[in-house]
């Protein structure tokens, strides 16, 4: 977010309101465009909302949330890459961090089921229409699915040192899909805590039975 | 699928053609429609395929598909329905014979593992529509669900006792979204296995790390 700032020349200024105030607002609007996008596109499906809906949401005139974004696809794009690089940030911190590869391997478990349970809608919305992303968005929403892939499968090399390059790959796709999947049975307001599925979790994929 | 008796009164038969064979035909194109259907629901969803596109796969006229199915929602719940149904047979069979809990655990991953490879299609269906389900059928799938839950549930406590029932019943949930999130990544022709996979679902939830 953008703040006033005193090197601004006075003559750029409107009266009485700070110079970044613009740009502020324009944020907080964008941002409310996203919210409304996000709640309607989990609820309906990206094909079933429209614009006028979305508008509506965030209590703005259609006419004027195309000066925030250019079409609904562009939307759908910055829902997904922003969870989805916070998860590729999150789990990029964690590899890069210190620790043994157990260690590791439960904080990706905590960062990655956090991701997920604030953005489980964000998360239906990729499960389900992430293909009417255009092809450019595509590959590059690819490419931060891979890179958080890329971590997990990093770590798994370590605590499974016996595994050949298919398994490390198997058994990443399937404890991702293990915490991806929260976004088909979580729900805040039911009681589960974040920390209480992520230390269940990590329970059974570290410790094993017994 | 009805096969040829010898018991039937001729007078029952046309002439050159054996009793049952009008049924088990019903049945093979029956079957070739649901077939057509999985397949597009698939590929492009349950809304955005017409009934027209399901017998043209079919290979049948859409007049005479009417024979056969009520509606495109009847399709949908046939298709949900029996690969649920399945999973239930296959988890219940395991729960109620013989072995220990971890025995049990290892052989619900085994089973669900082959019920969900053989069924990525379906089970993409189920993710991105069971929400076009009539209540009546949502209802009834709902439950089918809830079976296998719960057979996962009863191996899990016995697995891990020390865990409260809001525990046992994360642990389900993360262990089934592992398995059936194998909709998403996993492609008979890219080589993986289900046994493979199996193994090392195995591997990870039942030995943990080391």
């Amino acid at each position: 977010m953008q703040t006033p700032t005193d090197s601004a020349p006075p003559t750029s200024r409107r009266p009485g309101r700070p110079r970044g105030s613009v740009a502020a607002n324009r944020e907080v609007t964008r941002d409310r465009i996203l919210d409304a996008a996000t709640e309607l596109f989990a609820a309906q499906g990206f094909h079933g909302t429209s614009v006028a809906e979305i508008s509506a949401r965030a209590d703005i005139k259609t006419g004027a949330l195309y000066h925030h974004i250019k079409s609904k696809e562009e939307l759908l794009w910055e829902i997904l890459r922003g969870y989805t690089g916070k998860a590729l940030a999150a789990a990029t911190a964690v590899t890069s961090g210190a620790g043994g590869p157990v260690d590791k391997l439960g904080a990706l478990i905590d960062v990655h089921v956090e991701v997920i349970t604030d953005h489980w809608r964000e998360v239906a919305i990729q499960t389900r229409d992430a293909s009417a992303l255009n092809a450019e968005h595509g590959v590059q929403l690819q490419a931060l699915r891979q890179g958080v892939q890329d971590c997990w499968e990093q770590v798994i090399r370590e605590c499974w040192p016996d595994k050949r390059e298919s398994e490390v790959r198997i058994v990443a796709s399937g404890l991702l899909g293990m915490v991806n999947s929260l976004w088909y049975w979580y729900r805040p307001e039911r009681g589960d805590t974040p920390e209480e599925i992520a230390k269940n979790f990590r329970d059974v994929v570290i410790g094993g039975v017994g």
